[in-house]
């Protein structure tokens, strides 16, 4: 079916060139772009499925859309139990509008009652954590932070009031972190990870504030994505 | 057990420090280096494992390790059949001693008894094309490229009649090439593959010389290893 994508203009040009491939064809289908730091994605979005009479489909803030990145954690745990029976302690995922770890908690906290999920935020961007901390949604301005895929400016109406209800607490991470992890992904296990993708993993290794002793514990890590750029992600990985 | 490698000077420094770590602890095992443009590696092992009362394991001339490797392709054929059932028409594999083509040509073909194998090595040392336009085993220097898991000066005396009766054909990728296939799955495959495991697909992408036309076929490709250090990998990918 035709689609409009809203996107920012400083996405990766690989997420970009792939949106426009998977449109390629479908009359009607374009990517419109827009500053992340000055124009308002919402109401861009709200104005054109008013304006062509479509279906508008948010990022993060919709049942349907929780529950399908919560398969990400219904995989993991259906996986894990297979590999060694052993289940999981602590699951980290990383949060942006809360959308993956919304789904995320949901779907382990009911396959696993004892499991701790806890959410990783960019350093520059922390309006969850401080949502957490103050009781209801906190906006922020969009922080400046190689976790673009993490850019938010405050949770879901959804999402935060399960994050309040499910997930012990969020740890942050610094982009000088999230590029050792990108490393460590490249050089140990051989996968291309984007910054925003490396938050949970980023907070383990460097053991963030905020988390316990995750020592001796099974801990599961969500990789959410790895649309970076290659010259970009060269860069980050030399630097 | 205790174990003594003998490697390249100019090894990825990855690689290196993984076989030290795994070596940590154990008496008696250390890392040897040489020189690959001026020394004898060969010579070096047979010498080491006479003072050291040690058994010789070489890196391919050898029944067990042809089979090991050969493994890959027996995974490679399961994995494919249990998907959607289809088999596969065509292999490539990267050549450097041959033992990694020979064993994988012996399973795939025990499985896939019309299954066309096809070796790729890199242009600068294309000793086994030679070796089968010649009928014999071609000694060369060796070679200058980036792909450093395929520098070898010649095919094994055991891998190279296997080579001679079940594989297809031998072609050749440059290392520009195979700096194209590295890009290509750092971008859509989220991978990362060092030099020597870009030789196969590098010569699909490319459509190599020597292969026949490959659309609409179902190609099978051997990846054989990621191990490059990330600030090469990050010039690579970024040059």
């Amino acid at each position: 079916m035709p689609s409009v994508i809203v996107m920012p203009q400083d996405a990766p040009a690989a997420k970009l060139t792939a949106t426009r491939g998977y449109q390629a064809g479908q009359p009607g289908s374009e990517v419109v772009l827009y500053d992340r730091y000055t124009e308002d994605r919402e109401a861009i979005g709200r104005r054109l499925a008013q304006e062509r009479g479509m279906t508008l489909v948010p990022p993060y803030d919709h049942p349907d859309v929780m529950a399908g990145q919560g398969t990400a954690a219904l995989e993991l745990v259906d996986q894990v139990r297979e590999l060694d029976g052993g289940g999981l302690n602590d699951l980290l995922v990383c949060v942006g509008g809360g959308g993956l770890i919304s789904g995320c908690a949901v779907a382990a906290m009911h396959l696993l009652p004892g499991i701790e999920v806890w959410g990783v935020e960019p350093e520059a961007g922390n309006d969850t954590q401080r949502s957490l901390a103050e009781g209801r949604i906190v906006h922020i301005d969009t922080p400046r932070t190689i976790a673009d895929g993490a850019q938010t400016q405050h949770s879901g109406t959804l999402t935060f009031p399960v994050i309040q209800q499910l997930v012990r607490g969020i740890v942050t991470a610094s982009d000088a972190q999230l590029v050792e992890a990108m490393r460590f992904f490249a050089e140990r296990m051989k996968i291309v990870v984007e910054p925003t993708g490396c938050l949970g993993a980023a907070a383990l290794l460097s053991n963030a504030a905020g988390l316990p002793d995750l020592r001796g514990r099974r801990v599961g890590v969500i990789l959410s994505g790895g649309n970076v750029d290659v010259r970009r992600y060269a860069e980050l990985l030399g630097g």
